[in-house]
C-alpha cells in the first residue's frame, strides 16, 4: 500500500533536456499531438461557445493542459488551440486581439517545471501559469477554464490498486509488472481502478469548466477486440518484466521488491472509455474516436528510440523503488533482449493506439453538480 | 549593454534549499514579512473592497506574489493575505467558505519554481500556480487581480542604466560595482532606472488589478535624510567591492570586469517612491511608512549570516559575470576583512529599511487607462 504511494510519487517523466529526458523522448507522444491538432481545431470551429465571452467587458479565455510534462509537445498543443479559438472568433464578427489567453500548465509537483518555463516562446499569445497537483483532484475554481486538454496522461493511474501487492488477494500480481499474461483477476483491478480515476478526473474537470466548456483527451489504449497479448506494447513491458525477473535470479533486486513493482497504467479501449464517460454524466460525447496517427509505425522499428521512450516514462519509478543504478543495468538488458526479439522486425503487428475523445460540459444549474 | 542584461537575466535568488541558498539566508525578509502581515491584515480589513464579488456567481479571489523567489517567506506571506480576506468577508456577512482563492507566485523565469512548488503546504486554502516573467512587464490578463504583493524585490531593476557602463559617459563607474561613493551622475542614472522600472511595474499591475483592487508593496530603501555612505549596506556593498579590486589587482578577475560589473539594484526613499507613485497616478495611496522590523538588529551582527545574506542574493550575478568558481573566492575574502570591520561591532549604525506601501487601484473607465 505504501509502496503503491511511493511509486505513483515517482511518476514524473525524466526532466531537463538530457539524452533520457522525456523532453528528447517523446516524439512518439508528439506525433499523436500534432495529428489531434487537426481534429481538434475542427471541433473548436463547430463547437466551442462563444456566448460565454461577455462582449463588454471580456473575460480571458482559460486554457489547462492536464499532463504537460516537461516537453514541449504541451507548447505545440496549446498552441494550436489558442490558434483555432481566436479563428473561431473572427469567423464570429468578435475582434481576438482584444481578447486575452490565460493557459495553465498542470503536472504533477515533482515534475519539471523549471524546464518547462524556460522553455516558453518569448513571443506568445497567451499569459503563461504552471500549476502542481494530480489532476485526479480539483486545481482551479470553479467555472474558471473555457478548454482543458490533456495527452498522452490519463492512462496513468492515481494509485495502484491495493489488491495487486497484496499477498492475500487473488489479484495479487506476483512476478509480473504489469496486468498482461496475469489472472483476470489483476485486469479487473487495473480496469476498476482505471475506471474509479477517469470518473475522479471528470468530475474535477466538471467543477473547472464553465457549461459549454470543451475538452479534448487523448488517450493511450487498446483497440476494441485487441487481445493485450498480441501488441507490441505487451511484448515490450514482458521484456522488461522479465529482465527484471532475471535480475531478482542473480540478486540484482530482490524478488520480494520484483513482486511489489506494478506499472500504475492502464490502457483502456473505445468501448471501455464511453462507458466510464456515459456513466460520470457531467460531458457530452463529441467524439470518440481512434486517432490515425502516421508516425505510429515509423517510431516502431527503431530499437534504440523506444528504449529511450521506455525509459524516460518508467526511470524515475525504477530509481525510486529498487533504489538509483538499477534503471542503467535493467535498459542494458532490456536493449539485448530486444535486439534479438523479432518485435522490432515486425512493425505491422498491432499497437496500443490512441483515443481522441471531445467531450463538452453539460449545463447545470448553480448549486448543483 | 549586452553585460547589463546578461546580469539581470542572472538576478535570481540561488534556489534549492542547501547553505548557500536564499531559502535557508533569507530570514531578514521573512522579519520584514512578518511585521507587515499585521500592517497588511489591518489595511485588507477596512479597506478591501468586497463589492466586486458577485453574490450570485462568485467568482475566485485571485492574488499574486510579484518576485516570489524560492523560498517560504512568500508562502507565509500569502497565508496571511487569504486569512485576512476570510475575516472581512465574515465581517460583511459573507459566507467565506464557498469562496474560493488563487494565489499565483510570480518571479524570473531562472527561479527555481520547482523548490517553491514542492514546498506548498498540501493542506491549503488556496488554488496555487506559477507563473514566470519580469513584474516590469504585464503578466496577467486585464482586471484579473484582486489582491497584488511585492516584498524586498523592487529595489532589483529590470536593467543597469546604460550609461553606467558606457566608457564614455560622466556616469561611467569604474572601479566601482555600486552608486555609493561614486560620482552624482551615477546616482542619478539608478535613481531615473529605478523611477522607468517602479512607472512600469504600476503601470503592469494596474492592468491586471481591478478598481478598487489593493496593492501591498514591501520596498527596500534608505531612510529620508540618511546618506547612504553612513549605512551598514553601504559598508558591505563597498567591503564586497574592495575584495573585487583586491583580487583584480592580483589577476584572479580582469580589471574590465570588475569596471562591467554593477550591482542592478537600487534603494528608494519614502519621499521619493512616493513621487514615482503618484507621478504614475493609477493608484492612491492608502500607506506609505517605514516598517519597525523587530529582527533587523538581531540580524545585524551575525556575521556569518550576513555573509551568507549577501552570497544567496548575488552568487547567480557572480557566476555569470566572473565565471564559476570566482564566489568562493570572493565571499572568504569578504569573511575576513568583514571580521576586522567595526561594522559589526555597532548594530546601532542606521541600515537600510523597509517601506511599506499599501496603494489602491483607481476606478477607470473601461478602454482607458
Amino acid at each position: 500500500m505504501q509502496k503503491s504511494n511511493v511509486l505513483v510519487e515517482a511518476l514524473n517523466m525524466n526532466g531537463g533536456d538530457g539524452p533520457y529526458s522525456y523532453a528528447e523522448n517523446s516524439s512518439y507522444q508528439r506525433g499523436a499531438v500534432e495529428t489531434a491538432e487537426e481534429i481538434i481545431s475542427r471541433d473548436i470551429a463547430s463547437k466551442f461557445d462563444t456566448k460565454q465571452l461577455s462582449s463588454i467587458s471580456p473575460s480571458p479565455i482559460c486554457i489547462a493542459d492536464f499532463g504537460c510534462a516537461s516537453g514541449s509537445n504541451s507548447l505545440i498543443a496549446v498552441h494550436g488551440i489558442v490558434e483555432a479559438i481566436e479563428a473561431k472568433l473572427r469567423s464570429q464578427g468578435i475582434d481576438s486581439k482584444i481578447i486575452e489567453f490565460q493557459v495553465f500548465f498542470n503536472d504533477l509537483v515533482t515534475n519539471d517545471f523549471n524546464m518547462l518555463l524556460t522553455s516558453l516562446p518569448s513571443e506568445r499569445r497567451y499569459y503563461a501559469a504552471a500549476v502542481p497537483g494530480s489532476f485526479h483532484g480539483i486545481l482551479f475554481p470553479r467555472t474558471s477554464l473555457h478548454f482543458a486538454y490533456s495527452s498522452c496522461a490519463l492512462h496513468w493511474m492515481s494509485k495502484l490498486p491495493d489488491e495487486v501487492t497484496d499477498e492475500g488477494s487473488p489479484a495479487w500480481n506476483n512476478g509480473r509488472i504489469f496486468y498482461i499474461g496475469a489472472p483476470n483477476e489483476v485486469l479487473e483491478a487495473y480496469s476498476s481502478q482505471f475506471a474509479k480515476d477517469m470518473d475522479s478526473f471528470l468530475s474535477a474537470r466538471a467543477h473547472e469548466l464553465v457549461s459549454g466548456g470543451l475538452m479534448a483527451l487523448i488517450v493511450p489504449a487498446f483497440p476494441d477486440g485487441v487481445l493485450s497479448l498480441q501488441t507490441t506494447n505487451a511484448t515490450e513491458i514482458q521484456l522488461l518484466e522479465s529482465c527484471l525477473v532475471d535480475m531478482a535470479k542473480i540478486g540484482i533486486v530482490s524478488e520480494v521488491e520484483v513482486d511489489s513493482f506494478n506499472l500504475p497504467a492502464y490502457y483502456t479501449s473505445p468501448k471501455e472509455l464511453k462507458i466510464v464517460i456515459e456513466k460520470n454524466g457531467d460531458f457530452t460525447i463529441e467524439r470518440l474516436e481512434t486517432l490515425k496517427n502516421p508516425k505510429r509505425h515509423i517510431a516502431m522499428p527503431n530499437l534504440r528510440a523506444r528504449t529511450m521512450f521506455w525509459r524516460a516514462l518508467i526511470e524515475g519509478m525504477i530509481d525510486k523503488h529498487f533504489g538509483e543504478g538499477v534503471a542503467d543495468e535493467l535498459f542494458n538488458r532490456y536493449s539485448t533482449k530486444a535486439a534479438q526479439c523479432s518485435l522490432f522486425m515486425s512493425p505491422e503487428r498491432p499497437s496500443s493506439v490512441m483515443l481522441i475523445a471531445v467531450l463538452k460540459r453539460k449545463d447545470y444549474l448553480l448549486g448543483k453538480k
